[in-house]
């Protein structure tokens, strides 16, 4: 038997996504070319970009389609930076966003960026005083709209109002949040200025159940972007190369069903989540449930397992059959202490010692027995001695 | 009844990718997470990986999967644009590239690239002397190795040459060969020193079956590229994003296809090509095949038809069901003259007055016929007072 709890990962794909991809895979045509094959390719992709930018409250033609959340984060970042304002140079940056967005600024600082951080606090929120503060003549702000490793959700709303009164432009990372929480462009971006104030908005297709390598980055009309990819004027020219009709296709399937579903399932892995916590904290009592107690994502939960090494937890889950994850960029193989746990001021031993469990559209209890029945095992051989079985 | 001839545009899903992908799509997991599940995605993915490492002749390592030929392309000139060396600005290119390179270069050209021209003869092909003496001190090449409108083959391993004596990097875009043509990167790239000669080479799924969305780029080992999509150490830290396991599994299945039927495939469609240029010649004595007589894509046949206007010629085919195009980039929905046949020493008139025909795995003589039993009226109708049909 398998459990996966690392939906936060990659999520299984929605049976929905796949018909909708299959079915237009069928579809002949560039959706650039004129002749009839071409615009039945055009009418589902525009049919497509129509129906995620209902869920997501904003027009068609500020959907971007993309490759996925981390072109959306790169477009977004290089493409304000590189339009920006003469005079303004900086980048304001949360200490706890995704390696996405941290390596794009990292890389757009060797253009000349100037990198102003953010902290956020022991629950990993951005304060919105903070980052106001940093606002001030900055080229672009950016923010996660929730955490995608302890899960605390930031007031998308506050950070939106500052950021169009300080008159700077904010992109806004929907990627964990998108499927789990409401999300409005359009009251998220107010009355904010032309070009100022919320105007970039990034989200994935596999989070939700739609296929990897589809994503969307929403720009408001007013925005001031460059292109990322080059070579043709599709998407406003702000995205060339042929479209991707059956990913967008799926794309739009997926999310159309996730907000179908998105608020009885968020109270469904809510329940599974504090059943999941309350499970493990009367197991093994130090555990500490890092991230906002109240305003986290539904199907989150992140814990601290002082002592414990946390690859070593998640190999030993995995002989058990269980998916997790330690919250942190092992994308090489070497496994990092967790950056965002370090921001929210842990040392380093505790940033190596947390596990993420995510839940999504599959979970059942069953996967959260499974955890129960394996943790207490787990977390006894993976502190202490048990901490170099994987040597 | 439709009739499409339109395969270099984009060419139908093979089975084998459809049953690839939705096989794949069921995997659970990220590839880049430690977990079981995890790992059977990234044993799927590396197996796609070296399936498509023999087709193109390198090594798996080699091989960076991207979103598509244009992300592709995009990568390999800004990557090596911006790593390049002190001293070195200039980027060597040729006036009948694909505007993904175009585009990509003019936007380097912001960031301080120094674009060395190289000019085509009247057939489309780049003269490897004239290439050759644009290179002493350039930060790159870039060439195609068979030019997507009027189908002229270029002498890929005479270029591959010239970059390696001059030091020079080079990129191939091979995104209009793939399938058509035998490509080895290894043979291509001989024994140029390390960084120079052929050190990256682009191809596109969805122009040999497999589905929109994914492509590649064969970035050489000892070659020095800078990421354009930033976020994780996937794929040597060249291309970071959740890898789409489907996509590269699907692209797998139809490089295997392709590469098999390669041979036989090209000389069936030479076969259909001939019979349809030769009917159209037939009808329309006045009409013109651009593009070199022998060194070209099997599959291509690409006409002037002087005094008719393009963009007409393609409308009333359509409305008799033909897919075609006027081989030039009206992404925009505004008909360009194309830049190709403008660069091949023809006037702006001419390159208005123009057809690709590309033929395909689904192409039959019952295309062919359909064209031949339109094109008289089509071109009557296209020139002179029909030429408004239009408006």
């Amino acid at each position: 038997m398998r459990f996966y709890l690392d939906h936060a990962a990659t999520t299984p794909l929605r049976p929905e996504a796949r018909d909708a991809w299959v079915a237009a895979s069928d579809t002949l045509g560039n959706a650039s070319s004129t002749h009839g094959a071409g615009q039945d390719a055009r009418r589902l992709l525009e049919e497509a970009r129509e129906q995620v930018a209902a869920v997501l409250d904003c027009d068609p033609i500020e959907i971007v389609f993309t490759s996925g959340g981390t072109e959306s984060i790169n477009l977004a970042l290089s493409g304000l930076w590189r339009a920006r304002a003469s005079g303004t140079d900086a980048i304001v940056l949360p200490d706890a966003e995704h390696h996405a967005t941290m390596d794009t600024a990292v890389a757009l600082a060797v253009e000349g960026a100037v990198l102003r951080h953010v902290p956020v606090d022991s629950l990993g929120r951005i304060t919105v005083d903070e980052f106001a503060a940093a606002l001030p003549g900055a080229a672009l702000a950016t923010a996660l709209v929730a955490n995608n490793e302890v899960g605390t959700v930031n007031d998308a709303a506050g950070l939106s109002h500052a950021a169009a009164g300080a008159a700077v432009p904010l992109h806004l990372d929907a990627v964990a949040a998108w499927g789990h929480l409401p999300l409005s462009f359009r009251r998220l971006r107010g009355d904010a200025p032309a070009g100022a104030g919320l105007v970039a908005l990034s989200v994935a297709g596999h989070k939700i159940g739609a296929p990897v390598g589809v994503g969307a980055l929403v720009v408001a009309r007013t925005a001031r972007l460059s292109a990322l990819i080059h070579g043709g004027a599709q998407q406003r020219g702000l995205r060339a190369g042929t479209q991707d009709v059956p990913g967008a296709v799926a794309l739009a399937a997926a999310a159309v069903a996730s907000e179908r579903e998105r608020e009885l399932e968020a109270r469904r892995l809510a329940g599974l989540r504090d059943r999941l916590v309350a499970g493990i904290r009367s197991r093994v009592p130090h555990a500490q449930v890092l991230g906002d107690p109240d305003d986290r994502l539904p199907g989150n939960a992140h814990l601290l397992f002082p002592g414990a090494v946390g690859e070593s937890l998640l190999f030993l889950l995995d002989v058990a059959g269980i998916a997790a994850s330690t919250g942190s960029a092992c994308q090489a193989g070497v496994a990092e202490p967790s950056h965002v746990v370090m921001a929210m001021g842990f040392i380093e031993q505790d940033a190596r010692s947390v596990l993420r469990f995510s839940l999504g559209r599959t979970s059942t209890d069953a996967d959260v027995d499974a955890v129960l029945a394996a943790i207490t095992d787990a977390v006894a051989r993976a502190s202490g001695a048990g901490s170099g079985i994987r040597s």
